[in-house]
């Protein structure tokens, strides 16, 4: 790994000469500096130290790295090289629990993997460059679909960072946000997202990037903007959908459903089918990863006979029954506690 | 105002040798740290910065720094002493709009004073002292009545901080949660209540000094805590209280009200008769102090020029209907909604 101080430009990822470029979304929005990655298990060691986050954007950076892996271990021309390749795949795997994305990139890659008779080098990369580009369109699809579900809704709301920076360009939640933007104006809020904030350092400066006006708000404070009218739709990605449309994202996003439901406020979850796991029945049975309490504990607490701990819960699952439509690529599923996501499966 | 580095002791306010010394509570819990105030209106500005804050601490430091004005004034031997003295009790209530105890406590001040003959200074000097004891003694009520209600539940949550820190010691919702800790052991959770995170850096700081375990979470967190079944009660202070019940409090009370009242989980608001505003019909009456966007909004978006705004209201209104329990000293109010506050109207 190498580094760059050049701006690029406003990408999550960027794949040039074979290198992976990383947008180090940590040093947001004071500095944009991308980290230049060739090597499988130095990308999985930015996924899990969350210079690249967001579900599709985990997916795409291991889709990279399963060919880079390839690219390095075959080209050894070792007879175990596929013994090399798999304890690298193994890292990536372990790199953040709860991303379904990541999983179905590797087992995607492993996929094409098996079918290449010969040198897989070439097809390898093309691949991984094809999930890129098939995720930045399946977010211009989508932007259109949320957008034509929200109509003429004046005040928008969304939590944590679904945008570009999440996926391979355009974003999820951000990208029906821009499309609907485009139509005609909104208000546009964003929830801080604490312990990380990338609402308040990732959204609203992706949002201003591309010209459109946000207001920032403290988590605790969407309750009350609810009550005052003037929100008609919180729009939000979704880390996990389950076959039933449970859905698990962000912490503070189940708490935003109860809250929308209160209210007579529509939730949209908008999310790639990638995030769809047909394998899991239901929320519940979804993992939910936590992280360290150092990430929001005051550092005077960090002394373990300290009288003070932290609950850190990275996701929440919001049951389908709170969610007024979800958003795909593939189509739009009105109140899924009805249907589910069955119609969308791909088999 | 002069400066002490002596740890005097965990109080937000002392009153020693005719000085009010004010804990720098912006600099908890890294440093312990008094300021000394001789001026009234040094003591305005103590409140506006928000050294100290919490409705009944505020209305304490008013009462002091109203007796120290008189001690200062009068001495002068002027006759336009009175004339003095009202321009500084317009400072001090222009320092925070929404903290009805700031009032109450300037109305009891000036009604003191107008009940004395000759020389008010001792007088006035030993009312605000008063004032100050009646408020820890009416804490310590309200935590064996809060107590009581609380019975035998396991789970609590309280949000922002209003403890032995917000008031003249003991506190109020910290109160109920200190006498009811003393009973059996509880799990007490606490919101780290942004923009300020007083419950990151006073609640569970106060808790600890006290030998109470706390568990911290992020705001956001506190409906998927209620949806594991781990909280029975929540419990917060207030910053005013209208004749129907309605609760205005920290931004997020609201939100927390709301959430609770979706996971079948209670809530109780414990807070002094002064903090009731018999005079305000409704909720929807009370002023909503609005702080600085550049509380929580990153600097790079301080620029006028710049798409990204922040809305930043400090307090929010909770209807009556969502309140299980408002606790005060002259007593338990059960289901507000019902009766309103006016059985402890005292006229």
């Amino acid at each position: 790994m190498t580094g760059s101080s050049n701006k690029l430009n406003v990408h999550a990822l960027l794949w040039q000469d074979e290198q992976l470029h990383v947008l180090d979304q940590r040093q947001l929005p004071e500095a944009v500096f991308y980290d230049v990655y060739t090597e499988a298990v130095d990308i999985a060691e930015a996924i899990r130290s969350m210079r690249v986050r967001g579900a599709p954007a985990i997916g795409i950076a291991a889709a990279y790295a399963v060919a880079l892996s390839v690219k390095k271990n075959f080209k050894q021309n070792d007879a175990s090289w596929k013994d090399k390749f798999d304890a690298e795949i193994k890292v990536l795997a372990a790199s953040r629990p709860t991303a379904v994305n990541l999983f179905w990139a590797l087992t995607e890659m492993q996929n094409k993997l098996a079918d290449i008779e010969g040198d897989p080098i070439e097809a390898m990369l093309d691949y991984a460059a094809d999930i890129h580009q098939q995720d930045i369109a399946a977010n211009k699809a989508m932007g259109e679909l949320g957008a034509e579900v929200l109509a003429d809704a004046k005040g928008l709301l969304t939590h944590c960072n679904a945008g570009a920076l999440a996926t391979g360009g355009y974003g999820t939640a951000l990208g029906v946000i821009r499309s609907a933007v485009a139509k005609m104006p909104r208000n546009v809020f964003a929830g801080e997202t604490r312990p990380w904030l990338q609402g308040a350092r990732l959204t609203v400066w992706e949002l201003a990037e591309d010209d459109i006006a946000a207001t920032l708000i403290a988590d605790s404070a969407a309750a009350m903007l609810m009550k005052s009218g003037q929100i008609d739709w919180i729009i939000v990605g979704a880390d996990r959908i389950a076959a039933n449309g449970d859905v698990a994202n962000k912490i503070g996003t189940y708490s935003l459903a109860v809250l929308a439901k209160h209210h007579g406020v529509k939730l949209m979850v908008v999310a790639p089918t990638t995030t769809i796991d047909f394998a899991m029945q239901e929320g519940s049975q979804i993992e939910i990863e936590q992280r360290a309490a150092s990430e929001f504990l005051p550092d005077c607490y960090a002394d373990e006979n300290s009288l003070v701990d932290a609950w850190n819960p990275v996701f929440d699952v919001t049951p389908a029954e709170l969610i007024s439509v979800i958003v795909t690529e593939r189509g739009v599923v009105f109140n899924p506690v009805e249907t589910g996501m069955s119609e969308l499966k791909n088999d």
